[in-house]
C-alpha cells in the first residue's frame, strides 16, 4: 500500500513579471528558439510583445509558430517538428494553455523522428529523444505546465490520445496569474471543471487506500476551485483567485497526489471521444460527463466515497446516509458546475445528438472496459453518454 | 503577492520493498559509493544487510563511514571529505535520519574544497561543486531527504548553523514507512514536533500574504501529523501512521508550501543555539520553544493567525476573540506536545539552566535581530529561554 514513484524537475516562476528570468532560462538549452503559441490572443493582451522583447535582450534567434488550435491536431505537430529540423531549433518556448503546451510537447519528440507524428501518439513509434520545452501559461486548466503528458487530436480519424514520457515534461514554466485576468467566463468555468476533474479521474474516487495526507490536500484543490472560480468570474482581474487557479491547475496533475495505484481516468476517456469527435472544449465535456457518471456508478460501494466529498467540500450533513449523501453531493457539484458556473448542462444544448455514441463508446474503451473506480463497458458509456443528453 | 520560484528535482521511491531501484539509481553516477550512516541502529533492524545486499548485486564498489552523530560535526564533514578524496567515491548513499543525511550533504560539498568544512557552513568559503546525494530515510522528521539544506555543528565553539546549496538537495530518496517501526517513541514524537515547527517556522505563522490554497495544505500537514503521532507511539507498527508521518516530514520543507516570501524560522534559530550548546535533540528543543513563543508573541497582530491554526486544526470554538483563541489554540499545542507525545515540557528538566543564555540569544540573532512573524531581539530571545526553565 501507498507504494509510488514520484518526481517532478519542472521549474516555477510564479507570480507578476517574472519573465525577467525567460531569457536565462532558455539559454540553458540553446540560442534557436521555436516560440509556439494559438490564435494570436496573446497579441491582444500585450504578452507577445512581452516575451519577444525578452527574447531579444537575451540574444536568442527566435522562430515562431502560430495557430495551434483547441485540441491540437497531429498535422500542427508535424508542421512544427518541420520547423525544428529545418531551422534546427534547440529548444521550445509554449506560450498558451494546455493546448499549446501539449501540441509543442509533440512537437519536441516529433522533432527526432522521421515520419508521421501520429505514430508516437499511437506508440507506433516510441518518443526516443525529446526538445527541451518551457512554458508561459495563459490559462488554468489542464496542468500541462508541469506534467509529462500531451494530448493530441486526429481529425481524419476522430481519434485523440495521450502521450506521456519524462522528456516532455517542461523544463521551466511561467505562472503570472494576471496573464488569465483577460480569460472569458466560459473558459474559466471549464478550466475549473479541467482541474476538478483530475482529481477526481485518478486518484480521489479510486478503489485503492488512500494516504490520509494525500486525501485531505486534494479536497483542499477542490475546495480552493470552488471557492476562487466563481470570484474570477464576477471579477476577472481578482488576483488572489487568479492566483488560486493557477496554482491548483498545476497542483492537480502534477504527481503529488499520488498514495495509491492510479487508474485509468473515466471522464477523461469519455470526454475525449467527445472532444475528438465534436472538437468540443476539453472542460465542458468534462463537465457535462462528471455528475452523470458519479449517478450511473452509484451503489453501495461508491456511495461512501461520493457522500465524503459532499461533506468535506460541499457541506453535505454528515448525518445522512452514504445513500443520500452521495445523491447530496452529485447535486451539489451539478449545481456548481451548471448554475455557478454557468456551463451548459447536456449535450444537447451544445448540439451533440446519439449518432456517433455506439462508435464513440467503443473507443473509449479502447477494445476492453475502462478500469475506473467502477470498469466500464462500451455499453456502460454509451449509457452515460445518453444521460447527457 | 504569491512571487515565488519553485522546484524540487528528487526522486522518491514511496513504500515498502523498493530498495531493488538501489542500484540503477546509484549507477547513474558512478561506481565508487560512500555509504554514511550513524550508530548501528540500522544494521539492528537489519536494514544495513538490504542496502549492502543491493549494492553488491549492482556491482558497485563500496567504502563505508559510520559514527556520524546526531547534530553532525564538522569534524566528521571532513573525516567523510577526506574519504571521498582518497577513495575518489562517485556518489554518496545516506541510510539514516536528517543527521546522517545532512551530514552527507556537507561532506558532498566538502569533497571539493581544500581545507576545513566548517569554512563552507559559514559562508567563508562557497559551494562550487558537489558530489551526488542518494539517501534511505530511517526517521521522519527534518525533511532532508527532500530538500537543499543541512545543518552543521562545530563542537568547539558551541555554533549550529544551516547550509542550503541546490547541489546539495538529495537526487533520489527511498521512503519505506516500514523502516521507521523501530523508532522509539521519544525520536517519534521529536520527529513530530520538528515536522510542524518546520510549517510554522517559516510559511504559516508569517506576516506575509498567503495563498489560501496552500494555506489549507499547510493545514491539512500539521493535521496529518496530530492524527498520527500518537497512533504512532500506540503502534510503532501501523502502516498508514508511520506512512503518513513520513511523506509529512517530506512535504513540510520540499518547498511546496511558498506562496509567499519565507522570513526567518525563530524557533530554529533558538533551538540551534539550545542543541549547539547541550546537544539536545533539534524536535525536542523546538516543542518546548514553540509554545513559549507564541506565548510571547501573542499581541493583536499575531493573535488572528494563532487562533486560525487553533479552530482548523484543534477545533478551537471559532465564536471566540482572537485573544481567546489563540490562547486556546497555544494550550491546545502544550497539550499535544507535553501530554500527548509525551515530550519534557521545560529545559529544567532536560538539565539545561539560564547559565547560557545571554551568549546563546546573542547568537541565535547573529549580531541583529530574527525577523520572523515578530522581530526578536536578544533581549526577547532571552526571555522566551527564560519562559521555557
Amino acid at each position: 500500500m501507498y507504494n509510488f514513484t514520484f518526481q517532478n524537475i519542472t521549474k516555477i516562476y510564479f507570480g507578476e513579471n517574472r519573465l525577467g528570468h525567460l531569457g536565462e532560462e532558455l539559454k540553458k538549452y540553446g540560442t534557436r528558439v521555436l516560440m509556439t503559441y494559438g490564435g494570436g490572443s496573446i497579441k491582444k493582451i500585450g504578452l507577445y510583445d512581452k516575451v519577444i522583447e525578452e527574447l531579444q535582450k537575451a540574444g536568442l534567434t527566435v522562430f515562431e509558430m502560430a495557430g495551434i488550435e483547441p485540441n491540437p491536431r497531429h498535422t500542427t505537430v508535424n508542421r512544427g517538428a518541420e520547423i525544428c529540423k529545418k531551422e534546427k531549433i534547440d529548444v521550445l518556448l509554449a506560450v498558451g494553455g494546455g493546448s499549446t503546451i501539449d501540441c509543442t510537447k509533440a512537437i519536441a519528440a516529433a522533432a527526432f523522428y522521421d515520419g508521421d507524428s501520429w505514430d508516437l501518439v499511437t506508440q507506433k513509434a516510441s518518443v526516443t529523444n525529446a526538445l527541451p520545452v518551457l512554458s508561459v501559461l495563459t490559462l488554468s486548466a489542464t496542468g500541462s505546465e508541469m506534467d509529462p503528458f500531451g494530448v493530441i487530436s486526429n481529425i481524419d480519424t476522430n481519434e485523440k490520445y495521450g502521450m506521456m514520457h519524462p522528456l516532455l515534461q517542461p523544463k521551466v514554466s511561467f505562472l503570472d496569474p494576471t496573464v488569465t485576468y483577460s480569460v472569458n467566463a466560459f473558459q474559466t468555468a471549464c478550466g475549473a471543471a479541467d482541474i476538478m476533474s483530475h482529481i477526481f479521474d485518478v486518484f480521489y474516487f479510486t478503489n485503492s487506500e488512500k494516504m490520509y495526507m494525500i486525501d485531505s490536500v486534494m479536497e483542499d484543490i477542490i475546495k480552493t476551485v470552488v471557492k476562487f472560480a466563481p470570484i474570477a468570474l464576477k471579477e476577472p482581474q481578482n488576483y488572489e483567485a487568479r492566483a488560486n487557479l493557477m496554482w491548483a491547475s498545476s497542483w492537480a496533475l502534477n504527481g503529488f497526489l499520488q498514495s495509491t495505484a492510479g487508474q485509468a481516468a473515466s471522464c477523461h476517456a469519455m470526454e475525449h471521444e467527445l472532444s475528438a469527435y465534436y472538437d468540443i472544449t476539453h472542460g465542458l465535456g468534462l463537465a457535462i460527463l462528471t455528475p452523470r457518471w458519479m449517478e450511473y456508478i452509484l451503489d453501495e460501494s461508491t456511495a461512501p466515497q461520493f457522500k465524503k466529498f459532499g461533506v468535506n467540500v460541499f457541506g453535505v450533513d454528515e448525518g445522512l446516509s452514504d445513500m443520500e449523501g452521495a445523491k447530496k453531493a452529485i447535486a451539489a457539484l451539478s449545481e456548481f458546475l451548471f448554475e455557478t458556473l454557468g456551463l451548459q448542462r447536456t449535450l444537447t444544448e451544445i448540439g451533440i445528438d446519439d449518432s456517433n455514441f455506439k462508435a464513440m463508446a467503443k473507443n473509449a474503451c479502447a477494445g476492453s472496459v475502462i478500469h475506473g473506480f467502477k470498469a466500464l463497458t462500451p455499453e456502460d458509456v454509451e449509457n452515460i453518454f445518453r444521460m447527457c443528453l
